[in-house]
């Protein structure tokens, strides 16, 4: 309360609190007095109480996110990706180009991941560009060149989902992992619908999300029956622009103290060049991830998006071998 | 191009600018080569030239949004909201609620902002809100209730369209003025469809979206044909936790110099307190905005939501009458 | 407290509060634990709980500021620099170059500046440069120019000081106001000095300081005894590329709110372009802003440094007669 | 040049550019025209230009530092810290407590820190604290029995200096290596200081620096002479309230990248927190820094400052086992 706050002041937050249905402790300090309100916090809104006069500020004590807490579910949740445990001791390396172009472009990234020892591909069919004028991607073609090109290799596949009426369109081709991209963390109609299907869902944090914003996000699918989630670190926006967004490393181990999902990380958006993928990749696993999402293209000077973060098949494969013994040194497998 | 840069570097660029149907143009300077390409630029993109050895880093010339840039179209814009006029010389103060919550509540919440003299209304039908648990908007129902109350008094209406299933919902109750919220500015299938109809369009910025990126997001939706947007600066995030968001100022001459479009602001979501609107729509005004969006209800203290940064009717009565004075000095009209 | 807190935890808490003097208010919660420690605030830190076994976290609900607080002094505060009145009913524009260079540029600088209607003068004689291959300031010599100019015109100077060690040299040329830069808003040394003194002191907003880092730099300079302190908003360090800091005009509410001392702004430094300074300065005045710290010269084409932000005399003049009605709207003159 | 640049324009900017004594190169391209100076580009200032009617924007291709760039210098340097190599294949983990309290406290820090294999201490005597009424380090007796308990030891030891007028004092007491502490990364004048000497400096990121300004500052000490230098990220600051700062470790390829010097990363209070501390330092060796400043503190619970961010000595041994492994992977020794 503010430090002239009237007792007829205090009186009204009192009731407002005990007309919601909770109790009331009212603690006297010698500048301030502070009330509190006990019950099932998640009910309340500090904007209830901001409002009321002689109120300086309220907030809430519980964390809003519950279904996804680590309160709620103590052990690490694995996810099951067709098959490939997401969130065990085994690191997850998800390998593949940021664009699908051609059916043979495809095949050769397909045959490249599988090689460099990865057991998950990614791909774009449907690419949120920030111009309207750029390549938006192939489309539902995109899709199936994707299913076929991964099928050879036996690579259970993750692509994104930007538009709630493609939802069955992916369910048809059978898209193992669901992407929601940065762009779309708060895009709360669509994280509804991938609530209620039954699918892992990697979610990106977005651009400038908040932890808690993230977690929120999370609720948002969890909330609506689907508890299969993978949060997905891809760099924030901050002030400088050496690079294109800068990778936070430090949410790693509080998301792992927060939530009991797997987190993995995107060092090829966090960076936005190649050559910083090594670096960050290792940083990331070295911090706690449970996996990454790299781009990787058969032939990058000639990728029709985001060529100059892609790596060769060659830098792929080192980069695999150089996380082997990151991943050792911390006791996991890769 | 690098510092040790080679002639075999230099040709390949060169060759690709060719292949791509521009023309070169090769600066020799005493530590640095600068390459340029002359031809139409929104065809080329940084990152195809970023991955070729040798190069240290390309960039565009010529901003990539055209259709809502000055250079094209050098008269500022009036859109016709329903007979109201936004961008001329009148200021326009759209008033309401944040959400709609019964007849009641709007039936009052029309009265006072006609007779504060506002022209255009606003209420939330469907409202993106961080937590799955806390109130959604009334949906449908809300948007009945609204179109009723804001007909009595002929205020033409504004609210938020946040999924694109809801357009012909939208279209069939004749929303005046349909709003693209803060986290869907990227929403690109969204603003491809607004694109597609004739109604105007408040374009809400992205809560850390550069001038830039905003301006493209226009460009997403004036690319489909509709050309009615306004631009609502809402405040943008940054290290400072002293209030919810931070209002951007500058934006309002820079976007005046960089577009032919009206710019409005939104100072209750900017600050987040009603004690701070009255500053910052002041602010505003002075410099340069063509209008405000302003939260006001009937009774804050019981508003479903965002209670702490609604105006009461009598603020909002005086907030209208200070900022004729402002008008005024600048030669406009309130 | 963690959720799963043990009474022992507790009791350790609750020790060290009462071992340092402070009484214990104990809230239990359905599902955390809150204890407050009642008593003078100012002697802890939360950092003292924050490691101890069993919190989750802590935190001040007091402010930590006191001389420069609204509690502690309710009325606004007018300095009054050499006879010049700042903080009360009249808006003071602090008018001059970014930098001294000559004796005849200062001449016609001043004769400008007072041409416009300005009681103040400001200019640079040690500049703060991001390299040390460009201008430094003229520093001494160019503190005498700046005197005997602006002593002509009867103008009280404002310039900044860098050094410690030079505080008696800016004594000796009884420099009116001293200014503290942007980047020694947190040299705890220098403001310690100034604090020391009983000259009006300038103190700019560190270019990503939060308003509470600012008052208690403020309050560094009040502790030791000068009261005189002048709040200078010039600017922050956001994401956005487009223009050279980002006006944080809503500071301007809040420490009116927070502070009983001055607030000016500097909208040269944050827009960075001599365009953009007009509908900044209206926007600063509009929202509440006691005064302005404008950069003007007498001829910006060939100033030494910040050249692009720098106002031309006639575009000086254009300004303070657009602000006089700005000013007048909101009952203050100018 | 502005789309609708004149010829007259063009001309003044050319005369502009051969008037300081550089070649002119002009690209006219369809929509822009391009003008680049050639020459030596450190003595250009892009304000010259923007200024000028008709220009748009400038822009330097060159970056701003020499000394310190890797283009003046392709190997890395190794820096001879009283016997101890810093930059070279051995990693260095740097220990100590945030600030100097007793000399039990200090002799035990030092006993442990040297029982954990490190091979230099750190300790703070002048601490820069937020609030005026907080602890603010022993002072110069703090920096004598710093001295004689690490001497003990044969830790060559590493604290701050705040004020150029304490310069004789480090010197006198023998400090192996400076440390210019985040607030004092742009103090100017303090920089110049310590370029004169011979002792190595450990230059810390400013909160919201960029890289470029970071090696700027860094130029200003090699400027005057002193090429030891040592980057220290320490996390910067973000919107992200989940933690104290952001570590930022693209930083550390980005420096590799751009300078030959040491590149060091400050976990502790990067995160703010001790748990988060493990995490953040394996990451920081990952992504390939060249050592670690962290703080460890005999009895964290009972430290004086940042209590809630220092491992206690077994923390701290075990730290250095874990991060034994990481080096390996990456053929370093530690």
């Amino acid at each position: 309360m503010n430090h002239d706050v009237t007792e007829e002041q205090i009186g009204t937050v009192v009731t407002k609190i005990q007309n919601l249905g909770h109790e009331v402790n009212i603690s006297r300090g010698t500048k301030r007095i502070v009330i509190g309100a006990i019950g099932d916090e998640h009910k309340l809104d500090p904007e209830i109480f901001d409002s009321l006069p002689g109120v300086e500020f309220s907030m809430h004590i519980v964390k809003q996110y519950k279904i996804v807490s680590r309160e709620s579910h103590e052990k690490d949740t694995v996810i099951d990706a067709s098959g490939i445990p997401i969130g065990g001791n085994q690191i997850q390396v998800i390998g593949g180009p940021c664009s699908v172009e051609t059916p043979e472009q495809m095949d050769l990234a397909a045959q490249s991941v599988a090689a460099a020892g990865c057991r998950l591909m990614r791909g774009g069919a449907f690419k949120p560009r920030t111009s309207p004028y750029t390549f938006q991607g192939k489309g539902v073609e995109g899709l199936e060149i994707f299913r076929q090109a991964a099928s050879k290799q036996n690579l259970p596949i993750v692509t994104e989902l930007m538009d709630v009426r493609m939802l069955d369109t992916f369910m048809k081709h059978d898209v193992d992992i669901i992407q929601i991209g940065t762009r779309n963390m708060q895009n709360f109609d669509l994280l509804k619908e991938v609530g209620r299907i039954n699918k892992p869902v990697i979610l990106k944090r977005g651009i400038s999300a908040t932890i808690s914003e993230w977690l929120m996000a999370a609720e948002y699918i969890a909330a609506g029956g689907n508890h299969n989630i993978i949060f997905c670190e891809r760099g924030i926006r901050t002030f400088e622009t050496a690079y294109r967004n800068l990778l936070d490393v430090t949410c790693i181990p509080v998301l792992k103290k927060e939530t009991h999902l797997p987190v993995i990380v995107d060092p090829s958006h966090a960076g936005g060049k190649a050559w910083m993928v090594p670096s960050l990749s290792r940083a990331a696993i070295a911090a706690g991830a449970d996996g990454l999402l790299v781009e990787t293209h058969p032939n990058p000077c000639e990728a029709w998006c985001d060529a100059d973060q892609a790596l060769n098949p060659q830098e792929f494969k080192d980069l695999m071998g150089s996380l082997k013994g990151i991943a050792e040194a911390i006791g996991r497998t890769i």
